[in-house]
């Protein structure tokens, strides 16, 4: 059982430690969820996530639940029996969302792509000629693989585009309005700092118009939400559910904390931490996983020496430093690291100590086989 | 915006105020969602949460969104399009439960109550020759009523019984396994004593089996949820979702104080707490709403005298004492206060002085009419 004691260094794929302004957050006395002190909080998160998700959207919010539910309400709020999903496959979350898409009655069109890789724009657009959504991940949460989103965008024609966030929001450049972004959900637990339990999502003029009018979830339906957050500010609030007032509060602080510094200096920390890992990485030795060119700052992949194991010097991290980093997904579940440095784990004393950690890891691997 | 000095006093519908020991474990530093000491977390909270529902169902676990995804939850994973559910509705959240298996696809038969009565078990029974399900509210926070559930139990034959036992769970004594329920679902922010985010939830063996096995939503698949979390005691846990840590570990944490003070204690605080404020309320020449004999413990309905402006002495309960009471639901939106005792305010003290507090707002009421 944990004790207060208990810290650990959390440079897996999520959760990362937290802001510390998130955590403090938590722990203030709890507000009703109609309360004018709990509305001005909710508002600002929101206003703070529009500026996050570089968007004008009324309809930008936290929902009452994980990143995986912003996925879901992303499409059981857009397809309905029999839409055209395009969704570009490559990595896990890829895979999800054909999973999810299907479950909601799309006919999904699957755009696979090797692990590792980017998407690519021109095969994605090319897949259907007028499907009703195209999704796609930026950030590959399974392979540390960042894509180019702006070109999906751009030639999307009529679709709907969809797009998880959930390992970029907060650390890296998302622009949901330049882009072309009609949906967007992300997870509070990676680049922002803040413990999971919610889903920044924003959601589009156009694609809330177009939004299936009755969907088969009502605890994610998108127009029953609008009535309590987002779009009808100046209007009176209508209850749909309680909202998880604890968690909002800390995504404002968390939020509040990264706008504070400015999102171009935590971009720009990310971006400095990505870049002295892989670095560090490559001089001792280890073979970086990601294309070049398309490694995610925030999530890096690395090989697992063959003749290595994996799950030991991950334990070996754990009990020695209390240090959490994260082991592959599916096939590659034995033969990745996935470590991140997200949050307030960008800077260089964290990548340090990671990197310190697995030499030693590596040393006393190669001295016990 | 509130601020370390904001405190309220929650006497609403919920949330309410937090067992400390619930705070004080949202601050701890954030465990990864596989790490084993947040493992020994979950599973402890899964054992006490067994001891809340009063079963010994593997499958009881807090699902990761608040007490209406429970409900959705309940639906999803038994309700396939076309098949019967009779929903005993006595209140707002009957209702709901109406427009979920709706939207699940159900063909649903809503049996009526009038507001602030009880469920009459014989009409629900006799409402259909063999449903899927039956669901009804154990504690309805609406009207502030209680129902008897074991003789709906009882009765169900083939059915599978949903309960929501949102203000019930933690206060009042529910008896999931003697009482026949196979699904139920609750809120933490009620008289659990713990912040809003989560819903404790538990489903029977012949649940399970029965359950729809490609259900709409990908987010609440028990199916699964179990591969994680529950049933599978002993063998690898399986990633489905990120779980919201924090969350959990508060969870945990207000279980073990509620059953260090021991469940028939806490329930007997309820019972004394809710029949104090009743008393009180009466000598104040208030009359209460729910039908007497079926009044919640943890939730007192009581009329607005007619003279009196509903909405100004809940404000001025807010302002002079921060306290906050709750407004009617629908038609009795301005006609009934909400008061609940539930958790940590489930105590004498708390009583005096909300309905202190009450007597200071209609004494200005009549002096300022």
């Amino acid at each position: 059982m944990t004790t207060l004691l208990t810290r650990r260094h959390l440079f897996g794929p999520g959760p990362s430690n937290c802001y510390p302004q998130a955590t403090e957050a938590l722990g203030r006395p709890v507000l009703g969820h109609l309360d004018p002190d709990f509305i001005t909080i909710l508002d600002s998160a929101c206003d703070s996530l529009r500026t996050v998700w570089g968007t004008n959207n009324a309809r930008t919010l936290p929902l009452s639940a994980t990143g995986s539910a912003g996925m879901e309400a992303a499409f059981v709020n857009t397809v309905s029996p029999g839409n055209i999903a395009v969704i570009a496959v490559n990595g896990l979350f890829g895979e999800r969302m054909c999973e999810v898409a299907r479950r909601c009655g799309a006919e999904v069109i699957r755009v696979d792509h090797d692990w590792g890789t980017p998407i690519d724009t021109e095969r994605v657009l090319q897949a259907h000629p007028s499907p009703k959504v195209i999704a796609a991940v930026h950030a590959e949460t399974s392979t540390g693989v960042l894509s180019d989103i702006s070109e999906l965008g751009t030639g999307k024609g009529d679709a709907l585009l969809i797009i998880d966030a959930v390992t970029s929001l907060g650390g890296i450049e998302v622009m949901a309005d330049e882009w072309g972004i009609d949906i967007g959900y992300s997870g509070t637990q990676k680049c922002l700092g803040v413990p999971p339990g919610l889903s920044p999502f924003t959601v589009s003029e156009r694609a809330f118009d177009e939004r299936v009018k009755d969907p088969r979830s009502w605890y994610l339906d998108i127009g029953l939400l609008g009535g309590y957050v987002g779009a009808a500010q100046g209007t009176s609030r209508t209850y749909h559910h309680t909202a998880p007032v604890a968690m909002i509060a800390s995504l404002e602080a968390g939020l509040r904390r990264i706008l504070d510094e400015g999102l171009n200096n935590v971009w720009a920390r990310h971006e400095a931490a990505g870049r002295a890992l892989r670095e560090g990485l490559e001089n001792m030795g280890l073979q970086l996983f990601a294309q070049e060119g398309s490694r995610l700052p925030s999530l890096t992949t690395v090989r697992v020496p063959d003749s290595v194991d994996s799950a030991r010097v991950r334990r070996h991290l754990m009990e020695k430093f209390s240090i959490e980093i994260g082991a592959g997904v599916g096939r590659y579940a034995d033969s990745l690291w996935r470590i991140g440095t997200m949050g307030p784990n960008a800077r260089p004393d964290s990548v340090e100590l990671v990197l310190g950690a697995l030499e030693d890891g590596l040393r006393r691997s190669a001295e016990n086989p």
